[in-house]
């Protein structure tokens, strides 16, 4: 066993056993799982400061969260989404699955979230050498978002069929910020059991000792 | 309350609870509190799964853990960290305390694991518009493993101030990936009850009112 300072909070093996259920239960939710139903302010509150509480590089906090709920809106993001689709699934077979896959719950899910990056105006420590860890930050803070909606019974899709330049012409994103992500986030009626993909065999799950190596 | 259907994991407030004190008790850890400790296998395994459980563009799963153990190498990494720190200190006033800050813990901690993105060599869905979708995914992988690493009371450093040419050459690392983060992990003395940049006055945590807007 370790031994921590007194003050120090040490997690034992069932707290070790929620986080574990939280991470394999967590999943990319598509259109045909939400529903219609608004999720609690208190709630989103909570999901938005697990977001907050990621890491980020010499303590920037590059992140800002816009929350769409204007339909129209909406409605040009899905657009845009139905016009990079169509593209994107010319460069899969004609007999691949794709085309009958549902990618997106832009407009059935109650909430939509722009993630993004807000670049530097001064010089960040740590980010001096690798300009990336703005906005790899601000994945971590989706990863939060997505763990913390999940322990909510909250599902989450991140769409990334979008051009990032026409997401912020559409909401009106200043080129201070840089789109990091597209979440679509609600209740729903189920969550499956393993990913979609992996149920449909697009592609098999890696083991550790695949993608593991010492040197 | 939501009703899933009856197999689904439907979380309650204390198992959210234990998520947000995760959340809320990691740190990034440098080097002055890593202990001469090695990890054992089998919490080694358990926090590489938690990084393997995270989501992935396409389920293409673009991720590998090179964990480095080999101390001439890590006297390799660290003389590269020092030299890019060097050039790092001029970028900031005089009077800041950048130079007193230690900002690795790369022979310190009893592990460092460098984590890599390979690159598709095919089509991947959902990465035909958004290329930078598969370091996400890495990326999302990372924080995972942070968290399950805090669960298990292990304490995980991320070293940005590093060039990841000079890495992947000290690593042996080929072209076909892309170094996204170097880890050091390692049991603890302590986990700063705040991080360390916020202790230090560097600068003030952002609040949810400052980074969220509704459109």
């Amino acid at each position: 066993m370790i031994s921590l300072c007194k003050d120090q909070k040490v997690f034992d093996t069932k707290e070790q056993g929620v986080l574990k259920e939280i991470l394999s239960a967590r999943r990319d939710v598509r259109g045909h799982h939400f529903l219609d139903k608004p999720i609690e302010d208190a709630i989103l509150t909570e999901i938005l400061e697990a977001a907050i509480l990621a890491p980020s590089v010499g303590f920037s906090q590059p992140w800002k969260f816009i929350l769409v709920q204007d339909p129209l809106k909406r409605d040009e993001i899905y657009h845009e989404f139905r016009k990079e689709n169509t593209k994107a699934a010319k460069m899969f077979p004609t007999t691949s699955i794709y085309t009958s896959l549902k990618l997106e719950g832009i407009k059935e899910a109650p909430l939509n979230i722009a993630v993004l990056y807000q670049k530097p105006t001064k010089t960040i420590l740590g980010q001096t050498t690798q300009k990336k860890m703005g906005e790899y930050s601000v994945v971590c803070a989706i990863q939060n978002l997505w763990l913390m909606a999940r322990a909510h019974n909250v599902g989450v899709g991140w769409v990334s069929i979008l051009r990032a330049k026409k997401v912020k012409k559409i909401l009106g994103i200043s080129n201070e910020y840089k789109l990091v992500g597209y979440l679509t986030l609600g209740y729903v009626s189920k969550f499956l059991d393993e990913p979609e993909l992996l149920k449909l065999k697009w592609d098999e799950r890696k083991r550790i000792k695949e993608v593991v190596e010492w040197v």
